[in-house]
């Protein structure tokens, strides 16, 4: 318990070997990480998180270089959490030579983790939902929550964001045909990068358009799937309408058009904190994170007590002696106590 | 209840109908879904699932039309899952225009449906496993299982085929590199469609070269992240790598190479029901079925039986008041019939 509290005052103070190891235990689901969330959960003095996602190829590795460097500029503590859709299997190249070449960053104080996915069911988001927990207690003021790609998995880790920028370049048509959907739902802003090449206000009016067309209100597409309980509803769509996504203009290598996407992101940000749509929307993100932390928890918990009883029922099924439905029925009564019919 | 035993039979008869609702009360996640699943579920007379995944514009659809017009030809039944990455916000129009093609399909006895992403955390592949075993315990001797794109979820979703068919184009270097480390995991056949133009051989190359150059067995990355209970583990690496991919050429819209795909597919078949290592795969993926079904039950039985509970926790979450670990640990002992602390 002890080194848990050395483990806390390090995380507090911003102790780097501290973050890490925190990162770590989380990562390897060690059961202390746990009983860390418990002690360093904060409602105060949050981080602010920005979700950066987009098309391969539009530079979003450039375009994140480029805001760390203009936040470190405004004297900020920037962390930067890279997940990597690649398996662990494929040994994750695509983020090895991403967190090689931000190396440099890393001399300026940056915090930078990478989170593989393990092609574990929600595994992905829930535990980078519990590393962003650790930097909220830490002494960050900025964390760039980065995603390699932009499928469904990507586009649910944006979901732990406060804002959701969507980096696209000219000529990717038909990929954001392709994942159209799930971007409109996710983005808070966009930047159309590379926007000295030809085809930059094409993409613009694409974008423009699709916008336009979509039917739902911003921050319900983000939510859909979970159930708010009824007293936390958002407010009625006019309201929760309020915040539409900007379409900015970026060469991200030369800078160009980084500072107004920083000026984007406070006003979302001013959304999110001062209008009732805003604080509707955050409230229904803790409802969703509170869903998923407590099925986590009660998923672990029945693997823990009730391994026996598992191994047993598995091996019926796989022998044809039972079928996997009854089986789970008859294993939830158990753990809950109830006497099987 | 006499309701139900109605629906169980038309099932089993293999009534169009019954199929839908079936299909429909899983798909709203209706109480008398997990009844309907403990009364038809099946060890016997499965079908065999053919799981379809590959690169946008490779050809997919045209492929999957040709393979349903040879299996309808040797007299066998057929049903299609189709599986819709877009949400339901956006109507899912790829997939719409793609079920208006198959309409004619339908005069001929094939069960097709589609079956849209809620956004939930593994909710997608859940009903899909389940709308399988309705159809198990149809009349079906081949579900062909089609993933729109070939994200991360899709890639579960293949999880659930018995042989998974990844279907490139030449020329498509650039997305085989981005999704290259899933797909060599779950391809259990690869067909370079479209095989009539120019750079048809070098996509064969890319394949072999990525195939040489894996390091882990199949089937193993399939099983990430699901830990298979001790008894059950796979057979060791040297037996569970027996299968090695075979990658084919074919030109779909002129059923070119689709007899050697079917082909492909009864040897892996084979593989899976007459050797160790095949046997020793589809263990693993009963142990992964039955964690899924298990995890869902009790995430149902916890946000049926402890409603109340629930609200209170998020309000005090919410408002500052608790902070969602404790309150998930304290809700998560009540569930268990525990004490609190």
């Amino acid at each position: 318990m002890s080194d848990l509290s050395t483990l806390v005052q390090g995380i507090q103070a911003g102790n780097m070997r501290a973050l890490a190891r925190a990162c770590r235990l989380i990562d390897e689901r060690d059961p202390c990480a746990f009983e860390l969330l418990k002690r360093i959960f904060t409602h105060e003095e949050r981080a602010y998180v920005i979700g950066v996602t987009g098309t391969p190829g539009a530079g979003k590795s450039t375009l994140v270089d480029g805001l760390i460097l203009l936040y470190l500029g405004q004297g900020k503590r920037v962390a930067v959490l890279a997940v990597d859709p690649t398996s662990p299997y494929s040994g994750g190249a695509i983020l090895g030579d991403r967190i090689r070449m931000q190396q440099h960053f890393t001399d300026e104080g940056v915090f930078i983790r990478s989170i593989a996915t393990r092609g574990h069911l929600g595994g992905l988001s829930r535990s980078t939902g519990d590393v962003l927990h650790v930097l909220h207690a830490s002494t960050f003021d900025i964390v760039i929550l980065e995603t390699v790609g932009v499928g469904q998995d990507e586009l649910e880790v944006t979901q732990l964001a406060d804002t959701t920028l969507v980096v696209m370049a000219p000529g990717q048509g038909d990929d954001i045909q392709a994942i159209k959907a799930g971007i409109l739902e996710v983005a808070d802003v966009f930047a159309v990068n590379k926007s000295d090449r030809v085809g930059a206000d094409a993409t613009v009016q694409d974008l423009q358009q699709m916008l336009a067309l979509r039917r739902m209100p911003t921050g319900v597409g983000k939510m859909q799937g979970h159930t708010a309980v009824s007293t936390l509803r958002a407010a009625p769509e006019a309201e929760v309408g309020e915040w539409l996504p900007p379409i900015l203009k970026t060469v991200a290598h030369r800078q160009e058009g980084l500072a107004d996407l920083v000026d984007a992101f406070s006003k979302h940000r001013e959304f999110l904190t001062t209008t009732e749509a805003g604080k509707a929307i955050q409230a229904q993100r803790q409802v969703a994170e509170f869903r998923a932390i407590l099925y986590q928890a009660l998923i672990d918990a029945v693997d823990a007590r009730f391994a026996e009883q598992l191994s047993e029922k598995l091996r019926d099924i796989v022998d044809g002696r039972a079928d996997p439905y009854s089986s789970a029925e008859l294993l939830v009564r158990s753990a809950m106590g109830e006497s099987e019919p």
